[in-house]
């Protein structure tokens, strides 16, 4: 059963087919059925559908082609909002205006987002994990009308596959795992670790796109650059900050 | 096949019996094909298997008995050291030592995390999540010999279910979603989602046992007080700097 799981690849391209309610309520239901942290379900998600709403959220994408050709686009969030309304109607007061609960609550959006694609995928619907969602969380936050302690921490958009891609490669798995203690890695292990996949053709032709020397290069250069994370850093502890939580 | 992901519960009873190595590589290795940041791999597991080690963990999970009783011990880490030696050996220059950058490879932890219990119990084995992780980073840190631009997000303990305890309750789907934009909750909203969860005779025992007026108030008082959250988090924010993200 393991084995779709580990056959699974990213979906970016779907096909001009709704998902029915029943079944993305389906899928939703099963995902909250997740560990979560003293079962207060830290966590919200809001439910794109609406085109004109997919076009409001695109740009805060990047304009990413999937978030307005996926019949669905999902934005998990870590939310206290509803807990702490909760806490203050039942006569107790809420401690949790701090970092440690914002980042509890990110934890339980993102067990809940994986568990999501899961349900998903083995439903024989294809899932994008978009990573702009910390980088542009004031925009989100604008367009989805998130309030006081509700940061979004990642978006997924989801359909029923129109191509699927081949696998792309990981890293063998001894690059990613240590037995009882951290095993720091020498020189020679990153070269063993990492030679498949500076060998591979399309990493290969990666870099010539790029002008670059090393494939390591177009991750610093031009996909990840210092000053953009330094940008986004900022900007992405600002909004946190801003919503209420504190530190 | 999601039916298996709906009835799932959370496991903290193993049975003496440990885990062939095959199985928890071929489980970590189905994980690992999960989505990653630009496929990066920001993440990285550290087994604990060695009753010593786990004795050491311990303290730092409150002294959880699961930790001792499981056989398997994995502590999931947000890790950009490996990619950063990676960068300095391929003449390019890293720019990952800021909060965007831990927060990104913290969600690849948690992808995986995720992605590993689900693959673990549909094998028939059960998982405990513990979130003392982010509380007591610094000892965890000490005792796995984790190095800079390395910090465990959560760890999970693994094994085969002695019990298998009742499912606990979940809020109704309708708490945790919301339809084009976010909805604030009323009051008279607040009251309807949390009716079933308060009308529970163990909430309601549970209440009782810590001598409150209400379930709100054991979250509050009891279980997460304010206190402890605001202590937490400044030794969360502390120990991620020292390890190298500067914020």
């Amino acid at each position: 059963m393991t084995e779709d799981l580990k056959m699974r690849r990213t979906i970016r391209k779907y096909k001009n087919e709704e998902i029915p309610e029943g079944l993305l309520n389906e899928l939703l239901e099963t995902a909250f059925r997740t560990s979560t942290t003293g079962n207060m379900q830290l966590y919200s998600v809001i439910i794109t559908r609406d085109n004109d709403n997919k076009q409001k959220l695109a740009p805060a994408h990047f304009n990413q082609p999937t978030v307005t050709t996926a019949p669905v686009v999902l934005t998990f969030c870590a939310d206290f909002n509803r807990f702490i309304k909760w806490c203050e109607l039942r006569n107790a007061k809420p401690g949790y205006d701090n970092f440690q609960s914002f980042f509890t609550a990110a934890i339980d959006a993102m067990i809940v987002a994986q568990q999501f694609c899961t349900a998903a995928e083995l439903c024989g619907l294809g899932i994008c994990y978009l990573g702009t969602t910390t980088y542009n969380a004031p925009q989100i936050i604008e367009v989805l009308n998130l309030p006081k302690y509700v940061i979004p921490v990642t978006t997924i958009t989801v359909g029923y596959p129109e191509i699927i891609p081949p696998q792309v490669e990981r890293l063998p798995l001894e690059a990613n795992i240590h037995y009882e203690t951290y095993k720091d890695y020498t020189p020679e292990d990153i070269d063993r670790l990492y030679y498949e996949k500076e060998s591979l053709s399309e990493n290969r032709q990666f870099i010539t796109e790029n002008n670059k020397e090393t494939l390591a290069q177009v991750f610093t250069d031009v996909r990840y650059p210092k000053a953009n994370n330094e940008h986004f850093s900022e900007v992405f502890l600002d909004i946190i900050k801003k919503q209420g939580f504190k530190f």
